[in-house]
């Protein structure tokens, strides 16, 4: 008889996510950010994956910049395109948390079939649909990239919230407004609500 | 001031991989599978993925099981779709080694160029080329899961070893043979290269 320790697998066993659960001691869970450009979605996704991280949890963002120049980088931003872009992140994100890994998606995401296709993916109990609000004003007048510039120039062509739209959420799990309040402030209310969720 | 202790990051800090290799105390790597339709891949990749989950390394496998379902539902088998299924297994296990992962691949992946192209994108120093090592006759007679038989009776189409070809690696940073020797022999050779190559 082979002598392993109580807590050792065999190496005949295939292992599932719930071995991953059992032994890091968090639930993984999809959080998914949607908002305009320059809402705070990346910055937010940032600082709310620190905080998991110094807890000791696995974590991970999936953003434009990882996605789009690599997985992604045959896509366009057409709508079909647009669509099939949220159908591998979400497909993407259901991997990662099999994986046992706290996945944060920081993408527009404009539209609520693609977000509800992601949310069904990998099972309302393991998604949250974090809403980062704030008006299209503000996001124009914040324009840290001088995207929303080059879009009234006409100078990108389908851009979200000038030539292209934005579905807001209806019934998010937690909505949060970055125009009013600050990302620590914001910070603070998504941690307040996730936090219990991941905790094994 | 804040009362951050020494190695807590803070809030405002973007991960890299780095922060997650100093954590984790190990260097993820892509270990990729390669080898005819039942020549042990994803048996050896299993044993090999518990063996590392059991020394508290985070691991995963992409397989079949995983990716023709979801993320690669719209591939089919031909030569271009095959490439492209290589190159999204590809570009999603670079994703996992910058979350900290160990990627174990288990795919026939029968052509030299897209195998080369997954070295290339994830860096000489992070892959390991794992060639399974099992003459076609061999395969063909375990058969575990019919499809030779099927190949053979022409039920199924562009089937590797049958009427599609497998380009054997000519150069594997290892290759364990499992007509001749038991799993377990062959584990314990993939241990001994990969293993001092995963410590931090």
């Amino acid at each position: 008889m082979e002598d392993y320790s109580e807590n050792v697998i065999p190496h005949n066993h295939v292992l599932k996510q719930n071995d991953r659960v059992q032994r890091n001691k968090y639930v993984p869970k999809l959080l998914w950010f949607t908002g305009l450009s320059g809402s705070g979605k990346s910055s937010l996704a940032s600082s709310l994956e620190v905080h998991f991280f110094n807890l000791g949890y696995n974590t991970y963002i999936l953003d434009g910049d990882n996605i789009r120049g690599g997985l992604n980088a045959d896509l366009n931003f057409s709508d079909s395109d647009r669509t099939e872009n949220i159908r591998r992140i979400a497909e993407v994100s259901k991997l990662f948390l099999d994986a046992g890994v706290i996945v944060l998606t920081a993408f527009i995401s404009p539209f609520k079939k693609d977000r509800d296709f992601a949310r069904e993916l990998v099972g309302q109990a393991n998604f949250f649909e974090i809403h980062v609000d704030c008006p299209l004003e503000v996001c124009e007048k914040r324009d840290v990239k001088g995207l929303y510039k080059k879009a009234r120039e006409g100078k990108i062509k389908d851009f979200t919230g000038i030539d292209s739209p934005f579905e807001a959420p209806t019934n998010p799990d937690i909505r949060v407004n970055t125009a009013n309040n600050s990302i620590e402030v914001c910070l603070q209310e998504l941690i307040k609500v996730i936090k219990p969720k991941v905790r094994a």
